[in-house]
């Protein structure tokens, strides 16, 4: 069985990424992580299928000990991924799509260089503060934050693999082309460093 | 109107190579580049259409002033890809389809970095061998010719891009992948090194 594909999807607001991924998760060559969370559950959340809901104590014991992929700190919560999930996943031939911020996706590299890092963009930065103020739901310096933030991650740009922009036609034609990047991926020299020597003994 | 790319095709005898361009040709985004000859037109070839007939001295000449992309001398006769044509096609927006064997791939490789390689395997060696045989049309010295052939072949893979292989689902699984290839590429980092200022900008 060959393993699948760590694929890092990332994004500003406003680039669709929530989207794109729901259509990839479609289709069973693609999963999910469950992620390990020490928030309390909410009302209705389960254990093992909206997250694995972990101590603190318990969180930061598997970080000294390298059992995360990645994780983050957000309002006093931790939120990561537990390796031990994403090998399981990776190990029966599906590729794991994470969404992640571009911190967690420098991390993931530096972990498994073996990922595949992309970034979801919207064609420009004039467009994407249009979709932000579009919605019509945040207030004016949430958006600004939000257009603030872009910029550091546009910075990040280097780290990333591909870059799939999110024009007019939408997130089908996003999706199609992170299809196409893992179909050519798994075609690519690097990733089969031993085709010769399989080539002549099978 | 963003450059097409160049793509070089190779694959030892067996391989389907020519079944794959025919494929990929048939759609308007790839085209191939007639190529330069110095050998004689047969009964019904029409210059311009099926070669750029030229003279041995004409073909020199251009080598020595670096119009030729890539060439090879065969049975006394040159065959080359003419840089000008390549950029004409390149520059309109279409993927230029070069047919080449691993010593033009290396100097095409050499002169545009931008390239993309890829190699189109049988899945292995026996299976190639059983190809070849199953046709019944060549000498056992022949055979033996190309089987060997596909061994030094096989040993430029490192300069390749991609592996695309050939099995039992045939030529249009292969077309399928060359056409992901191109796809993933042009979504990638590499090719892309100025898209941030371009985000801010546009």
């Amino acid at each position: 069985m060959e393993e699948g594909l760590l694929i890092v999807l990332s994004g500003p607001a406003g680039s669709g990424k929530g989207t794109v991924s729901q259509l990839l998760l479609r289709s069973p060559d693609f999963a999910f992580s469950v992620s390990a969370t020490t928030r309390a559950p909410r009302p209705g959340e389960v254990d093992g299928v909206n997250y694995h809901f972990i101590t603190t104590a318990d969180f930061e014991e598997r970080i000294r000990r390298g059992e995360l992929l990645e994780y983050t700190n957000y309002c006093g919560n931790y939120y990561g991924t537990l390796r031990r999930e994403a090998e399981a996943i990776l190990g029966s031939g599906r590729n794991l799509l994470l969404e992640i911020e571009v911190e967690g996706a420098a991390n993931i590299k530096r972990l498994r260089p073996d990922a595949v890092l992309i970034m979801l963009l919207p064609p420009s930065f004039a467009v994407q503060e249009q979709r932000l103020r579009g919605r019509g739901t945040e207030t004016e310096e949430k958006i600004r934050a939000r257009l603030t933030r872009s910029r550091e991650e546009l910075d990040r740009l280097p780290i990333y693999d591909y870059i799939v922009y999110n024009r007019d036609d939408g997130a089908e034609a996003c999706a199609d082309d992170v299809r196409a990047i893992v179909r050519a991926e798994r075609c690519s020299v690097r990733r089969n460093p031993d085709a010769e020597k399989k080539f002549f003994e099978r």
